[in-house]
């Protein structure tokens, strides 16, 4: 849970991009959300404005909920699932998706892992029929899961091993987390990965893949009772798997220390560090929390209007990035992280104590109401653009309802954003952000060891 | 896994020390070891010297075993065992320990959980009636629970919560351990303690507390026929459990960084620092390496003799403390830690330095001939002393094999210890002290955070 700085965090995105479709402006049809009787939750997002549809199924599973030692499994089946089913040979599906021009993809996170395909109205059933077919019968073979461990254990090294950030980010998340499951890297530690097997695909599988453990999200050019009758057809054939127990996990204790994580290593030339707290998500905060956390976020590091860009990167010219991040849906409390690399001759203890700085500002002297209402603008804006992109909607429909949010949710974003004030963004500053209980990663060039 | 200074490292002791018996010195009779039918292991030593019985047993369950979130039921049932059974009366059997001038006492570990009572003789079957009573008879009623889960929150906040080296070594390990549940405090986490219930106590027993899972060991003035009979009588009459799954845990992924963790607080008065790597243990050790982290722990810091109290506290005197631990007897990987505490103006990074510059000297030059002659001659004149003190004498026999080893491994110790070399331990000291692959917990007073 360490910055990644692009993409979707933590993420693992796999396999197949076909062909990019360029997304277009949405309307503001209302969005539909039923079950089926086998209790899989639908949500349509109607998108008239251009002939194509985001299919979207998200899966309640992530690696937070991966049995002890098994690190890896829940990414790793993403990988299986696009191996041969009963029914249709390995590659038919993403070769089917590319004959028509389409795009599709699948990630791992978490507390989800989702499959999309992006195809013209056309294709929609065709989609479902494929997805719901995977959802049962895929062919679990001894060969099959040799085969794709290798290409995970591959991935690991390549995204992993290989990238000194990646090496500290793994270090920093399991110190930042020491009970709660985040501390885990989503791909899965290597000498786990290397173990798992097909007994524990099959049980994996035999667990979560199921409908009532699932979430289909379809926005686009569609009508919401034909997506009904489609899901039906398909899906609706699926039969319910057992209930699933609900996902408590262990969470983490208080944290009393401060600590730090440092990866000295010949190949990083500029040093940088991130600082991070464990802070509420949207599913586990009181009201109005997780909302202030994103606002303060805004403020104090979002984009180059925020804080520590216009103070260290603008004015003192000390630090070439500095900013700050809020990763809100997460079904478990989440993380809260600053971050900086200094610029030309400037010290990382310089960047870091002008980082602090401005977090100690904020404690103690709040924001402005002038310039929360500029955030709550650039925020609920971005909403808007994410509005603007199929796929970016469907990805937030997608991550709340599968972090334990609903549709009302993600439709009162934006009046609930507007409703924070100021007090309520400094007291969440003042609560969580406490430079003597947080975590600290530091990465540093070999000849610099000693900055 | 930090450091406790004194007694069992990690174990939790429990309630009624009813009369101290003074232990005395053991003869050098052959020990035995055997099976009963329901799979009991028996292990007898004997030693006629004094009308003495020792009588544990050891159950192979520690925090380590305990499920995800239900950190502290290994201990919480220890406390447990101490109720009211079918049979007794809960008391029933502390008063009659007490009553023949006797003593008892439990404790647990991140690998074991161990009863024990120092009784006459004459008293051994009574003990192995009650012990094999408690073994499958408790009667855990929500009351029972309730109540003795009172206890454990109440012994966290006394011991933990309230001292802040304990609240301090909880993180550190937890820093150290990223993935190894010896991250987990036996105690547990007092919001997962606050949740322990009657269901979960209930699974634990029903798994755990089986003649198969336990060792018996008995030292003393007895026969070994004799106990063998009697423990047929009584422990023999419990029905086997349900066969265990190994003790297969998560392992550690390799450290890449170096960690800190620091307290700051008003009620530390001296500055400490300890530094911690994870090594093998004689369970996990290739051949050799473990008897040579215990010569370089004994070499570096075992005592008044070695490098670290002869440099630090006797010649630069800039130390008031300075020692070195290996905590070989552990199922999975495990700890090799420094620490040193600075005397009188001395600054507490200097005693680290120094604390460094002695590892660095041993790794860069390794140790002499004559000092390890003279560390392997204490270490084995511990042993010594140990098969001296009964008690001593069966713990060293019970942990062991509650950790994977036998009653051979405890006999050929002294031998393997004798056979280990120089080069042998230098070897370990490069390949696992490195520096900046480390974890360094800080115990700062308020007034030095900055030292």
């Amino acid at each position: 849970m360490t910055p990644t700085r692009i993409g979707l965090r933590a993420a693992l995105l796999t396999l197949a991009l076909a062909a990019a479709v360029p997304a277009r402006a949405a309307d503001d049809g209302e969005v539909k959300d039923f079950l089926l009787d086998n209790g899989m939750e639908v949500v349509v997002i109607p998108d008239h404005r251009a002939p194509i549809v985001t299919h979207m199924v998200w899966y309640k599973i992530g690696s937070a909920d991966e049995p002890p030692g098994k690190s890896g499994i829940a990414h790793f089946f993403e990988h299986l699932m696009f191996k041969a089913t009963t029914n249709h040979a390995a590659g038919e599906f993403d070769r089917a998706v590319s004959e028509i021009g389409g795009s599709n993809n699948a990630f791992t996170s978490y507390d989800y892992t989702a499959f999309h395909e992006t195809v013209p109205p056309s294709a929609l059933e065709q989609m479902m029929g494929f997805e719901a077919d995977r959802m049962r019968n895929l062919i679990l073979t001894d060969d099959v899961i040799k085969t794709e461990r290798d290409v995970i254990l591959e991935e690991r090294r390549s995204r992993i091993d290989s990238n000194p950030q990646a090496v500290l980010d793994e270090e920093v998340d399991a110190t930042l987390w020491q009970n709660q499951p985040y501390r885990i890297p989503v791909i899965g530690w290597m000498q786990e990965m290397e173990q798992l097997n097909r007994p524990d695909a099959t049980a994996f599988y035999d667990n979560y893949y199921r409908p009532n453990n699932a979430v289909l999200v379809v926005a686009g050019d569609v009508d919401s009772d034909a997506v009904k009758a489609m899901a039906e057809r398909t899906y609706g054939k699926v039969a319910r798997g057992p209930d699933l127990r609900p996902r408590i996990r262990p969470v983490e204790p208080e944290q009393n220390t401060k600590r730090t994580v440092t990866l000295t290593d010949a190949r990083v030339s500029v040093p940088s560090f991130s600082t991070q707290w464990v802070v509420p998500s949207y599913h586990t905060a009181k009201p109005g929390e997780a909302e202030a956390l994103d606002l303060l976020a805004e403020i104090l590091g979002g984009g180059n209007r925020s804080r520590l860009y216009q103070g260290l990167v603008v004015k003192q010219g000390i630090a070439s990035d500095a900013a700050a991040y809020f990763q809100g849906t997460m079904l478990d409390a989440t993380n809260f992280t600053v971050y900086g690399a200094p610029r030309g001759d400037a010290r990382l203890s310089d960047v870091e104590a002008a980082v602090d700085a401005e977090i100690a500002r904020i404690v103690k002297d709040g924001v402005s109401d002038d310039e929360l209402e500029r955030a709550k603008t650039r925020y609920v804006r971005s909403m808007i653009f994410a509005r603007d992109k199929q796929d970016d909607m469907a990805n937030m429909y997608g991550s709340t309802l599968a972090t334990g949010g609903n549709v009302k949710d993600v439709e009162e974003w934006p009046d609930r954003i507007r409703k924070v004030t100021a007090d309520e963004v400094k007291a969440v500053a003042a609560r969580y952000l406490a430079l003597d209980r947080s975590t600290t990663g530091y990465l540093l060039p070999q000849q610099q060891a000693g900055n």
